[in-house]
């Protein structure tokens, strides 16, 4: 086969390890397992998400509505947009793909910051355009260095507000100079994945800003605070000329139907979105006081995740593997001294933090 | 945005209207439309596929597992492959875009025929690549006229079998002499969507030619006759260089939780394949008969639809809407004349032949 280079040179994403596997190969019990290695959500699905899908398992020979018209006829209402501003994707992971698709070929670029979500880089050299990585300070992106390194064949800038796998947070009045000055014939994608756990005087309003700037794209995930992961469902929001330009190379049915159901009785699940929440503050307190006991390191976070320094991190991961907790080592985030733990229940943050001190001999 | 010519000239896919779109348009209730226009299962899901999905909603909350252990081990064991030569789709129309993403680029083309599924044209455009369309026999690939057509930038020649819209089916033998002329370096997607509608007799032993051809690659859907559309999944099979390169483009959790879940179990459940068949092959001489009844052509089919000439197939489309009958139009397959009709259940077929009467005055 002739493969161009870029596609020959990918090393996929890793995902954190699955429970089944992890039991396969240590020989464990599944209920022995704590994962918290993909900031998932604990409290599992939005029981109308549930509720939703139970009720639709009959349609499942039919293919999804490939225009998911329920689905963004309530994410318009929710979000006052049109219809025709919204491009559903089979997770947030495909509306990042489709814009990378839609604009990078051989010859342009993509900018996006150092410790910044892996799939920037990798939907950027599957197309075979160059990633240009802006260096972070203090672990958060570096606005004025992103702007520093567009060029004119940039097309893409990625920008993950919080950023995984560090947490950090961009100040909104920073982030919306920054828009001001890229110029508008460069997307920016706004990935706001974990924008569910903020507190309101931290979110950005960032939908508001779609008016004002036609080249910006916001990426939000049912994966994390809706608790969906395992149904793939996402969605970008933009003006109709972008939102059009990624329908045009999107799969005719890429959300499947019963993520479509989901996602639309999940949207407007009011109580499980502030249950999920307040787990996370919680759980998140109880890690960091963990890890101040421990005598660790961490960045503080705005996500469900938490990324926190242990040394020689990949050695750390495979002691904590042999006791059943599954987190996620860093080092291809060029973090390799830190481990990414998610929030998870008490009992599970309780279980993490036992074993860290276990295998740390603290 | 500055995005390339070939993404801003792509025309999407067309799907098949959806039951609540015409209702809603119609003022139509759901129960009184009957939608033969998306090649599903009429039967609806397998059993024990439904079994599966009830039982897995629980874990929802958690990313699927990205490599598709449990489905890839029943794939590997029913087909006789290694875990490393499978390649996991949303859909074999996820299939079919990774090989055209991990081999085309601006520069290269690819060859598919004339009346063939309709993703070919639009995978190949997505890319940037040169589409070469191959002119069909009498409805059918002409193997000839493809040899042909690939030049010195071909990466893969696309061919359907049996083919959508025109349910054409070529002969074992000579897809094999096909296949020993193709350079091996120019990939044979071999796209078998509707392969288990077959009779026996007329099945390629394609998967035993994965052995002697390691630029084939055999693209097989659970969409069909697995009556699993709405859920999305299906698998390519190739040599495992070949399959790893698709795996390099693949979205890390491109299939959902239950997708894999209802399709492990699905694989297996002979009876519900049988009477799939047995259905398919009733309602297709219950349609063909009512087509020679009628005095209306059409074209012998091996898939789970029929093509049949009605003269202004447009025209007769939207009347047979306003009668509650879905059929798909297929102007867009240089096939004007022509509906591309779906085998239902007898009661459907009845309902579909009594508007087309009526419709055509006969």
């Amino acid at each position: 086969m002739i493969a161009p280079d870029h596609i020959r040179a990918i090393a996929p994403y890793q995902p954190g390890k699955p429970i089944a596997e992890l039991a396969r190969e240590m020989g464990l019990n599944e209920a022995d397992i704590v994962k918290l290695a993909s900031n998932e959500n604990p409290l599992g699905v939005s029981p109308k998400a549930r509720a939703a899908i139970a009720d639709s398992l009959d349609e499942l020979a039919l293919y999804p509505d490939g225009n998911g018209f329920e689905l963004k006829s309530a994410i318009a209402r929710k979000h006052g947009v049109g219809l025709d501003q919204i491009v559903l994707g089979n997770g947030s992971n495909d509306v990042l793909e489709l814009a990378a698709r839609a604009l990078l070929t051989p010859g342009s670029s993509a900018v996006y910051a150092q410790h910044a979500f892996a799939v920037y880089p990798l939907v950027t050299q599957a197309c075979g355009a160059a990633g240009i990585e802006a260096k972070a300070k203090a672990f958060s992106h570096d606005l004025s260095a992103m702007l520093a390194a567009i060029r004119p064949d940039t097309r893409i800038v990625f920008i993950a507000n919080p950023n995984n796998p560090t947490g950090t947070l961009l100040d909104a009045d920073a982030l919306h100079g920054f828009l001001k000055k890229v110029s508008p014939e460069v997307l920016v994608v706004l990935d706001e994945a974990y924008v569910e756990f903020l507190p309101e005087a931290r979110r950005t309003p960032s939908v508001e800003w779609l008016k004002e700037f036609p080249n910006l794209l916001v990426s939000r995930t049912f994966s994390k605070a809706y608790g969906l992961a395992g149904l793939r469902v996402g969605f970008g929001l933009a003006q109709p000329e972008v939102a059009d330009l990624l329908n045009r190379v999107r799969q005719p049915f890429n959300v499947n139907s019963l993520a479509l159901k989901a996602a639309a009785a999940a949207l407007d699940d009011q109580a499980f979105l502030a249950e999920s929440k307040r787990v996370n503050d919680a759980g998140m307190a109880q890690l960091t006081e963990g890890f101040r006991r421990l005598g660790l390191d961490y960045i503080p976070s705005w996500g469900n995740f938490v990324a926190v320094r242990v040394g020689a991190a990949g050695t750390v991961f495979q002691a904590l593997l042999q006791k059943g907790v599954i987190v996620r080592p860093v080092a291809n985030y060029g973090m390799p001294d830190y481990l990414r733990i998610s929030i998870g229940l008490p009992e599970q943050n309780a279980r993490c933090l036992a074993a860290l001190q276990a295998v740390l001999g603290k």
